[in-house]
């Protein structure tokens, strides 16, 4: 069979090819770590990939986007090349993507959803002819065995003891294998999946593991992997075989460290925003991204995880928890499980800062949330030397002494600036006057000795050099005010909402990767977060990963997720007529 | 692709082949209604087929069962010929079988479990955004939509009226397609099935088709199904496959019938022997054909169709009837809804005599049931004339005025006697003196002239000449006395068991082929039936196909077929200590 070798990370394999295929088609198929906007068309040059053995000769599309030094060095589009067999073809540097899959953990029974339980396996007796079912029905106190499960009863040894899965009042398997089965709880971020696997008998996490989703070979964002969805006839089975094929890797790779079977995994609890669930089960999220905005689904799913694709015990059952709405997902809820701001008295705010800013203010008896957009500028994308929080990236800046000393991920020369670097950069320019507080760059004459040489000019207008060749322009310090006055804006109008002060909140968490990776005290001088609020911030680390597993282990979890997504008053911004004007308000410093 | 070309009835098709495998096992693998008894082992030499272009010769074994007319008429025996691209194989008479689908009716509710109710997609709206599904559970007062449908709520076009296929609190389906949804309701018996399409919305009968077992080609009856499924590693599989298969052309043929879509199919309700619907699941039955008999499973079981292959709609149900215990199935429970005996005061008698003589006596207040091997005289199996009641059989006779006076099915010349046929040559054998109470044959001296001539020697022994060149002999007298003899020794020992004298039983239900083709008279002549009961006998036809129609109409049948099972007392003769003397009496004619 035709196939080409892909050697990624540290590994290599090899994937079967169909004729006629572009690379880029048989990457994404075989989920490999490979960057797209376009989704293959062409357009975006992101899909690099490196080729030594191709008599390919680079097109005039292909050379438009590459340096001849890449050329010369073998690095090609996937999307242009054509698939040869035996051809060897290498990712770049996908993988150093930052996965947050700690956060704050919370104790919870282990009682899960599916679980192994002891069976003996019934000797009849011509006096007690009950069939074999029943009695095993009755040494578990369950009420049904699922169909598939039939022929397995009939290979029971009488007197030999068993392990029978069971789903609440069915039993679905029963397994020769003693011990516990195992469980696996997934965070499916727009950007990175991580993933956990638990003993389902003990409790004991096991291993973990994060990795790329696949999914962004069809766009950033989800915005665009919605529109690449319409584009294309299986767009959105596409979508759903690139994550699927992503979660069985992260599955795999799991149970290799953990020197276990993925046979042994029988429930799989995922989290994760509203339409990376829909791509999950293969429906198309285009009514989210249209107003009014509507999601398909959001009530707790269970699904076969074989029906899905998903490569665990073939009975095994898949766990959607529940979404509030397309814009806030369940892994907001389950980030609300986890920091247990709806049990309190007093009133709490979470924060989950993304491409979204989701905002949950609540306490015990009242739930109000909402999504702000604010665009991509925290993933480091439409600024000038935008990058995500990869390789290379200034994560953290400041002035010190009029000298910028800054921190890059992974080390080495810096190649442009992440979420966390363009929060501490405009702190610090802030700080020291080189903004002022509508966020427009101080005339140079106004500046000290020491600031003026830092203030350049790109395409005549002012900007700030942070590094050598990276600079902050003028037009990327508003993208950060569209993106923290969004964010701050929802977080006032909740509070409006609520009609509560500052001064009656107690604890503001904030949950995700990049509220765990900012300076808290920039964030709050850039105003991302209301500087009244700055004492009271808790950073939750990933918290939707760790309500995944708490669900994963405690059936009760799940019920209390679904309680809440009931709880939670959604309130949609766009129809506020007062939104617009605290808006404009939030924009300035 | 290579493939053989397969005539049947009066219809063709081409059958996919594996390089090396013998015709049989390609017939076998399509459903086609070839006999076995050895399930492709060349000892039986019933796979008869006709095969004109074929140059493989004859085999000694092969040739040794067939006869050189047979062999010069291109006569030849399935298991012993290797497939051949282009081959063309004709069956031989596999359609005979005469099925009885009709019998007693019963008025129910229209309710089923799987219904299609209409609904109207929902336009959203940004002040009421809750997802689509939640919008149409509300419509449909449902509880759930299943995974596999959610991806079709996403294309349903606001304001469009669609058909929402529910079961009980899920919705699994929402179609274009309007009006009502079918169901199909089939009885599998272990010779023959018969199936009935039915309207889920109007309740009307649209169609009725039946065929054979294809099961037959791996044994004439259940134990020797057993025994075949235990001779091979796929024994199971094997024997599910043939029942899939020959299900789903029954199905097909119903609905080319009606002028339906297969797909349009949403529920399939299923009775039979508890071996069968064993074998329906891929479940073995090795455990009801050996003590202690105990079944693997007995209570209702609701399977989605795709997982058995059963080609109905893709999110269609299958629903098995309960059974009492490995040798009282579903059949009899289906039985039981449809006489009405469980809900009188009175007592009554259900009796359905095949292999087995499954026997329920009882009232609305007990219900008691055994089953009493009565071996395969019935089915013409085991008498030296005997034959299933196809063309050529005997299946009625008696002695008018010294001659035998006989009906043949099909017309034309007697070629055996089946099971009526074996009942009305002994009854009159009875009345006019030919055998004794004892089952022996009398002297002939004892006899009258004209009585004299009808009787021969076989092998030295007496026989009676029913026509030309179909006899009875003695041992065939003795196979009857068994079968009738456990038949009647069950009805004896339950009557004794519950303390009911035959005085007390109201009616006598008799279900089935057999019983709705026999001779009541002479049935209670020979003693199959206690002539005391004679005058309370009512036939109800195929009351197990007519039940598990009534429950494919209305769930409230399932749940009173449920209940009915769970009321059942089952009796083990072969525990009863008392049964063998019953037996040795009930012998005696």
């Amino acid at each position: 069979m035709a196939e080409i070798i892909l050697r990624e990370a540290q590994t290599e394999r090899t994937i079967a090819i169909r004729p006629g295929e572009t690379v880029f088609d048989a990457l994404v198929r075989a989920g490999a770590a490979v960057d797209s906007y376009c989704g293959g068309a062409g357009t975006c040059g992101k899909c690099r990939v490196r080729v030594l053995n191709t008599s390919q000769v680079p097109t005039p599309g292909e050379a438009a986007h590459l340096t001849p030094e890449e050329l010369a060095g073998s690095i090609r589009l996937a999307c242009y090349l054509e698939v040869e067999d035996g051809m060897v073809v290498e990712t770049l540097g996908g993988d150093a993507l930052r996965v947050l899959t700690g956060g704050l953990e919370k104790e919870v029974a282990v009682n899960p959803l599916v679980q192994q339980v002891e069976i003996t396996a019934p000797q009849g007796s011509i006096h007690d002819q009950r069939d074999i079912a029943a009695q095993i029905l009755e040494q578990t106190g369950r009420r049904a065995v699922e169909a598939a499960c039939l022929p397995k009863l009939a290979c029971l040894e009488p007197g030999t003891v068993y392990g029978a899965v069971v789903l609440e009042d069915t039993i679905i398997d029963v397994r020769r294998e003693k011990g516990s089965a195992l469980g696996v709880a997934v965070d499916i971020g727009t950007t990175t999946i991580a993933a956990y696997l638990l003993d389902l008998g003990t409790g004991r996490e096991l291993a973990v593991e994060s990795t790329a989703n696949p999914q962004r070979s069809f766009g950033a964002d989800v915005i665009s992997r919605i529109a690449f969805s319409q584009s294309r006839g299986d767009g959105v089975h596409q979508l759903q075989q690139a994550l699927v094929g992503g979660l069985n890797r992260l599955i795999a790779e799991l149970c290799r460290h953990a020197g276990a079977n993925c046979r042994d995994v029988v429930l799989l609890t995922a989290v994760g925003n509203t339409v990376m669930l829909h791509t999950l089960l293969g429906v198309s999220a285009i009514s989210i991204a249209n107003a009014p905005f509507v999601p398909v689904f959001s009530e707790q799913v269970t699904a076969c995880a074989k029906d899905l694709g998903i490569e665990i015990h073939p009975a095994g059952r898949v766990v959607l928890l529940p979404c509030v709405s397309g814009y806030v997902g369940a892994d907001i809820v389950a980030d609300l499980l986890v920091c247990g701001l709806a049990e309190e008295e007093e009133f709490g705010l979470l924060i989950d800062v993304g491409t979204n800013g989701e905002i949950v203010l609540g306490n015990r008896s009242r739930l109000l949330a909402c999504s702000a957009a604010a665009g991509p500028a925290f993933e480091g994308a439409n600024l000038s030397c935008g990058m995500a929080g990869v390789r290379g990236a200034i994560s953290a800046f400041r002035l010190d002494q009029g000298r910028a000393v800054y921190e890059v991920i992974g080390g080495g020369a810096p190649k442009g600036i992440c979420g966390s670097g363009l929060i501490d950069i405009a702190a610090e320019l802030l700080r020291h006057g080189f903004l002022d507080n509508t966020g427009a760059f101080t005339d140079p004459a106004g500046l000290e000795e020491w600031q003026r040489p830092m203030l350049k000019l790109k395409d005549g207008r002012p900007a700030f050099a942070a590094a050598e060749g990276i600079v902050l322009t003028q037009k990327d310090v508003r993208e950060l005010q569209l993106a923290k006055g969004a964010v701050k804006a929802g977080v006032l109008t909740l509070l409006k909402q609520a009609g509560i002060s500052f001064e009656q909140v107690g604890t503001v968490f904030l949950a995700g990767g990049f509220g765990s990776s900012i300076n808290l005290h920039n964030a709050c001088r850039v105003g991302l977060i209301p500087a009244e609020l700055e004492d009271k911030v808790v950073q939750i680390g990933n918290g939707a990963g760790v309500g995944a597993k708490l669900c994963l282990l405690d059936q009760s979890q799940l019920t209390q997720a679904r309680a809440l997504k009931r709880r939670v008053e959604y309130i949609e911004l766009s129809t506020r007529a007062d939104f617009q004007s605290i808006f404009m308000e939030t924009m300035l410093f």
